[in-house]
């Protein structure tokens, strides 16, 4: 592409609004425009990236077996009163109305439409396993769309559903598609992982989530180092300890601790280290049932993994806290609780704490070396409540944990029954009995993979694409092209030859200063460029840099060809 | 593609509700699936087609020089705002509201989105002309969705926006357009034709209709097969006769016509020509000024024409006729007009007419041998009122027209500065002065022309797409193979060699009996099979027919992957 035939929209400074750096740079590239809230425009050069995305994305998912289709965008209703999902999915839901007043909504996913198709198509187990997919825009109305097309409002996203007579084979496709994206994403050339994940609201069992590893990423998740094993944080479980609880080394005591009420604040007036202080939170389940929640100082609840234990849970607030047990807000303590009514549920780590500081129930008060057995009860239920931290034993043994911060970019998911019950899935088997198919189904956030890949993959000049998703691959750079004969038939031989072989080359032919087209190459992230210039033909040079390289190479114009296809290969 | 792997879901019988053929085929070979009204998956045979039609249209834009850009789906209510079309667009446009109740629409074309991007992103005339296109889904509120993806309300389509310094420019990028859309059906193998059409609502001046011809289809069209001339027939021009009208021969004569006010009725009462009766039509203009509309009895008005005539033309009630004549109904006519408001203008058909039969004014009576500047006053204004006929001369002058059915599938405008003076799109010219763009919009609809190509190809055993369209270019058929270890080995060897040539062939493997997979391979439209069996093998024998082929071709195995190259080429 010559850049006088196409259209470059470099900015030197990005939008006040820009936090983040993958959308300072695609609005400084000039690789979409802001139409309103969460809703871009993808211009030609940031299109040429998403389009390598999909590409990629559509040949793996091919190569696996599964087969494209494109269900419509709006959706009627009904659909969604089957399973539940027109009250439940909340106001992320964009809801449409027609001109027959009758409602409809703008796709946010689409289980309920492929569901629609399997049960009409879907007769007989000869025809299982099957794996739709497609490629396709999405509208979720998030209620704080930002960070550019990371957290847009509508968005292109892969979404695939497979159909199965039995969870074996649901198994079997479940890891393909683990495979296929760890496929696509090392042809991304993009450092990820597959982190186990919860459920959440989609419903299954079974699911994993790819992350895109980046210091800007919104989840946490915890890894080992020595191993395969990688899970979001929310679900990464803390091994119980190996160790034994000590023996108590001193007698309760209460001491005074006014306008004391943090574990860290504590353990500095106390001198105690912080893992020393124990943490009691008061939450209250769904049903108004109160629980009182003990981790250790230095440890972080894990809400998910409570609210397994506590249904629908939340913290309990000060007028519960006061009605339960008195004024002691930032006082409250396993030790005397004053209120039967209230469980206690020890976090793993804190089951075996001794001699360990806590409130003492009464404001402005804290005991010291308390002990279970002997000033309170032994634990009764003991679980894992608790986020890791570095260093806590991998829970499959190999090592310890390590944390990272990620981008989600993929989410695979064993739905099993959920949907296909609902919606009545079903096939004849062998023996011609009517069964549910198992489901699953597996996601990717198409446009959302190219802000990823940039808070991956940038410097200080701007984006730094790995060449499979670059807008293009080489730059070819032409100085004083209007000025030298030599240059002109260089650059013009060159670009003829790179372009039959099938190389995506941009050829600046805008006669600009050298300056300008160079940091508009490195702004825009290719990752190869030739220099052509009137000096170094006479020496019969060009000269060819990588963008990553500290330097040029110089060569034979006669050579550059050969040298291009094997730095791209 | 192994046919086991794929998903074929081809039906006897396609559901009673499907009335055009294109519907009930596509329907039956599993191209789509009904979600809802006007609302279809794309399954994937169909969408094979689909994206083979979108791949024609993309590198033929793109070798155009357009370059491609993905816009948002959902739009802004305040941009359609600035043009006016949020309220004038009316109910086809589907309008949402998000989560903050602000107001959006799934945009039904782009007109203003592109806008909003060029009025940011042009500053100078060196950046132009620029063609940006994108190829998305639209939503259109039919109030009548029908004939599956004809009509249906979401649909794929491709969109191009144009902006120039002036109009020179302008035509220069239609005229390429209306080149580059003649490429592309033709590749696609329609026969089509570029129509002059009226440019409605859309606004601008100069604009051509694209229409697959087919029977079926919606539009008629009046073209001069001695010539390139067509046009919709809203546009067709009929010109003036070059007879001279004739001298009375009779006298006026008033006659008895009861209960007889339609001109075939009046003409076979009286044994004249129907030619020979004069159609009088009142009508009334937004004002509410009448009007008496003067044709001959076997010509047809076209309300496009008259309605540039009289602004917003309609026919007058019967309580206007009561209250502007009297109670005249059916018997209205030009001579001894009562009332003087009328004004009245005259078809150049029924202009030259003399001796003719008109309305009396009178309930029950005509006259007979009626003359204008005899009779009547001459008339005053004489326009093209009237839908061109077959055999009436060509507007070019190069013979006589003819009509046909069209299935619009492209349409091109001139937009002018309708959108750019309403959104101010300007640039600064040579002389650094700001002016406003000239712009150009050109859109193609690439669902429909799936169902239009299938209008204008098929038979009664299916489908017979054109090469470039079909879902696959070859079926090979294996008679026995899970029976014959030679008819395996034959297939899986020639299976591999189309592949690995490039050929998209659909391997039939599924070892049905030989009678269902003829009758599949003919009901989806693939160009070209091969029948491999194992009496054949015996002898070194293979046969290959094309889809429109009487009978088949024998030819030995080896000769078989040449053969398939040049019938494919």
């Amino acid at each position: 592409m010559r850049l006088s035939q196409f259209f470059l929209s470099t900015l030197k400074e990005a939008p006040a609004e820009a936090e983040l750096v993958s959308h300072r740079l695609m609005l400084r590239a000039g690789f979409i425009r802001r139409l309103g809230s969460g809703l871009y425009t993808w211009m030609p050069l940031g299109l040429r990236v998403l389009r390598k995305v999909e590409a990629v994305v559509r040949e793996e998912m091919n190569r696996s077996g599964a087969l494209e289709v494109l269900m419509p965008a709006v959706i009627p209703a009904e659909l969604w009163q089957e399973t539940g999902r027109w009250d439940k999915f909340g106001p992320q839901m964009l809801k449409i109305k027609d001109r027959h007043e009758r409602d409809f909504c703008f796709g946010p996913t689409h289980e309920e439409v492929i569901s629609d198709v399997a049960r009409r198509e879907i007769r007989s187990y000869r025809q299982l396993p099957l794996n739709f997919y497609q490629i396709q825009t999405k509208f979720r109305d998030e209620i704080r769309p930002r960070f550019g097309v990371m957290r847009a409002r509508e968005f292109v996203m892969k979404d695939a559903y497979s159909f199965h007579t039995d969870l074996a084979s649901l198994e079997q496709t479940y890891a393909l598609m683990v495979a296929t994206y760890s496929r696509i994403f090392t042809r991304l050339g993009l450092k990820f992982r597959a982190v186990a994940a919860d459920t959440g609201a989609i419903g299954g069992s079974g699911s994993h989530e790819f992350h895109v590893l980046a210091d800007s990423g919104e989840d946490a998740i915890a890894y080992c180092p020595q191993s395969n094993y990688a899970a979001n944080i929310e679900l990464a479980e803390a091994v119980a300890p190996d160790t034994p609880r000590g023996a108590p080394t001193g007698n309760l005591q209460k001491v005074a601790t006014p306008q004391t009420t943090s574990c860290p604040d504590v353990a500095q007036l106390l001198g105690v280290p912080l893992h020393q202080v124990m943490k009691s939170l008061l939450v209250m389940s769904e049903t108004g049932k109160p629980y009182l929640l003990l981790l250790r100082g230095d440890h972080e609840l894990n809400e998910v993994k409570a609210g397994k234990l506590v249904e629908g849970m939340r913290l309990a607030s000060d007028a519960e806290i006061q009605s339960l047990l008195g004024p002691v807000k930032g006082y409250l303590g396993p030790v005397g609780l004053k209120n039967e009514v209230i469980a206690v549920i020890v976090d793993r780590a804190a089951a075996v704490l001794s001699d360990f500081v806590c409130g003492a129930n009464e404001a402005g008060f804290h005991f010291t070396h308390a002990n279970f057995g002997r000033d309170l009860p032994e634990p009764v239920q003991v679980a894992d409540l608790r986020n890791v931290v570095v260093g806590d034993p991998s829970p499959d043994g190999q090592g310890t944990l390590d944390l990272c911060r990620g981008i989600e970019v993929g989410h695979v998911f064993q739905l099993r029954t959920k949907y296909s019950e609902a919606m009545s899935i079903t096939y004849l088997d062998e023996a011609g009995q009517s069964r549910v198919t198992e489901m699953g189904c597996y996601g990717i956030g198409v446009s959302r993979i190219v802000a990823a890949a940039i808070e991956q993959h940038y410097d200080e000049r701007g984006i730094v694409f790995p060449p499979a998703m670059a807008p293009f691959q080489v730059s070819l750079i032409a100085i004083g092209l209007n000025k030298s004969a030599l240059v002109q038939e260089a650059t013009t031989s060159l670009y003829a030859a790179l372009t039959e072989s099938g190389i995506d080359v941009l050829f600046d032919d805008r006669d600009e200063r050298m300056g300008v087209m160079l940091a508009d190459q490195e702004l825009i992230g290719i990752p190869l460029r030739i220099v052509v210039g009137e000096r170094g033909l006479k020496e019969g040079l060009v000269e060819i840099q990588g963008r990553r390289d500290a330097s040029a190479e110089k060569l034979p114009l006669a050579a550059v060809l050969a040298r291009v296809q094997e730095r791209l290969a």
